[in-house]
């Protein structure tokens, strides 16, 4: 499916995007994440070292949620499912680091591996306050 | 376990906390509500009809997180188990709204029924930025 334009209007401007993972356990896990999106999907960056990334690599079930800073009673929720590759050219996290702060991001140790995580989503809600709820797929 | 002091300072203040629990077929979804806390655990208002109501009656697993909104690099993870009680009266909605917006809670039908999700947490992680990742419990 196709992102809607009202996901991808929040997704696009520099918002903070708050994503669940799960746990081996299957019990959530939630964590702060910069975003960019197309089309198709939201992408993320993390490092192989990270909770989400072994998260995600045993099990892509994935929700995030980025919230309207001018009015904080509306957001959208996007749930789908994470596919990782490697960034060895650390090209996503450039990218979102300018967007998100004007500046290029802050080193990182070379062993430190930088992964892109590409959600494609299967359902996104928008939630606009009380009793506004639409879901747009 | 006791919530720790630094979980509880960004939990007391009117800060936003992203919620995450578990569907039917155990994938995340996400949601924003206004909590409050105290020694014990965090506390937020939901509604019988509402999706999260449903995940958590079924599986209690839940995470949380509140972002700093003076360091958006340094926020709290809140890990643990919601109890569940009927709110007849809107106690907890009340209050939150009045510490939130500064004014009554909207009026809603009579027969959506509130309830107090009492979160007990489990694992809290205080995350300060790049590499500071701090366990607390």
């Amino acid at each position: 499916m196709a992102l809607p334009a009202e996901a991808r209007a929040l997704l696009t401007a520099p918002n903070f995007a708050f994503v669940a993972t799960l746990q081996p356990d299957g019990s959530p896990q939630t964590s702060i994440v910069w975003v960019k999106s197309d089309e198709e999907a939201v992408y993320f960056s993390t490092l192989k070292d990270r909770r989400k990334y072994a998260n995600l690599a045993r099990d892509p079930r994935v929700s995030l949620i980025v919230q309207d800073p001018e009015d904080p009673q509306r957001y959208v929720e996007v749930r789908g499912r994470a596919a990782l590759s490697d960034d060895p050219e650390r090209t996503l996290i450039e990218e979102l680091a300018l967007a998100y702060t004007g500046k290029p991001f802050r080193q990182e140790a070379p062993d430190k591996v930088r992964v892109i995580v590409r959600v494609v989503p299967e359902k996104v809600v928008h939630y606009a306050g009380p009793g506004q709820v639409r879901h747009l797929s």
